[in-house]
């Protein structure tokens, strides 16, 4: 089986979003600053990483939250992801799309259904910052991959929050740096 | 002129101290967690950092809760640092030290003051956390070397927080990984 990480970009003062996030602005206010490894200033160490991304991902799994602001146009109303993708919620969306699973009964279930899908692949819990959260939480994550972006955003969504539980000391795997990321990938300690 | 620069160990999700912070208990609670690439695991990658910040640093800026949780058992009472360190504080404090000028002015005199026993060498923003923010707000850090260590501390003090400015936007200058840290330095886009 592959592992399951979480994935995301943040600003080096820890924000994945900016505020005021919208259907128009699905990142907030200024959150472009924080994917320009992706979108504008990429270069090819940046581009290998997302390569290695989509090849080794088999499923993904994401928030409601994530979903609904993005899906209309960020994502183009389809799915981005090449692969399964799984999404948490309360109650399953009036909006359903090919390529989406809506799975409301919590965190665990999710990964059950990911794992049947992914093979050996691994399986990216993609976020939003509370579904990160939930699966360090539960001791379910066995990898932090973090783009550090060089900006201080000073206001937003931050990814580690709230989460109420003792420490959780991480293993260094492996940190790359470019103009607009430092790549870093965490093992959580077990 | 030197350069103005914060340094200063920050876990991955942000914090600089754990909470509890006491005379006994500098750096509060798992605050060891944060410093193990300067005392229990430091390679010579991380002592090489330390090397560099001791020989190019002409003085040090630090908060008056700084200085007062340390100075008794942290620091031994007497000044750890080998230039002249400026307090910043309201009111001076009862216990003064020879290597150690208390500033009532503000950060403006607190870096007036510096300059002008620095010399060539740069002046090191040492925190805490306050102290670092007013000079980012004030635009007058050149530089942040965030060391990151690989932990995740939950709660305590966040080093970016609630700085009610716009986005400031970073260079990457300089990352280096051991074990016990990510050695970043970043410029401030000016």
């Amino acid at each position: 089986m592959g592992k399951i990480f979480a994935e995301i970009t943040m600003s080096l003062d820890g924000f994945i979003a900016g505020p005021g996030i919208s259907n128009q602005q699905p990142m907030g206010a200024n959150g472009d600053k924080l994917h320009e490894w992706i979108f504008g200033k990429a270069t090819d160490a940046d581009k290998q990483w997302m390569d290695e991304l989509l090849q080794t991902t088999g499923a993904v799994i994401t928030g409601n939250h994530t979903y609904t602001t993005a899906i209309d146009e960020a994502w183009g109303g389809g799915s981005p992801f090449i692969v399964p993708a799984f999404v948490l919620c309360h109650v399953v969306p009036s909006k359903q799309l090919a390529g989406f699973t809506y799975i409301t009964g919590g965190i665990h279930e999710a990964l059950q259904q990911a794992k049947g899908k992914a093979g050996e692949k691994n399986i990216w819990i993609m976020g939003g910052a509370s579904i990160i959260q939930q699966y360090i939480k539960a001791g379910l994550a066995d990898e932090l991959r973090i783009h550090i972006a060089p900006v201080l955003l000073m206001r937003g969504t931050r990814l580690f929050d709230n989460m109420g539980i003792d420490p959780v000391e991480l293993i260094k795997e492996s940190v790359t740096a470019t103009a607009a990321a430092v790549h870093t990938v965490f093992r959580v300690k077990k």
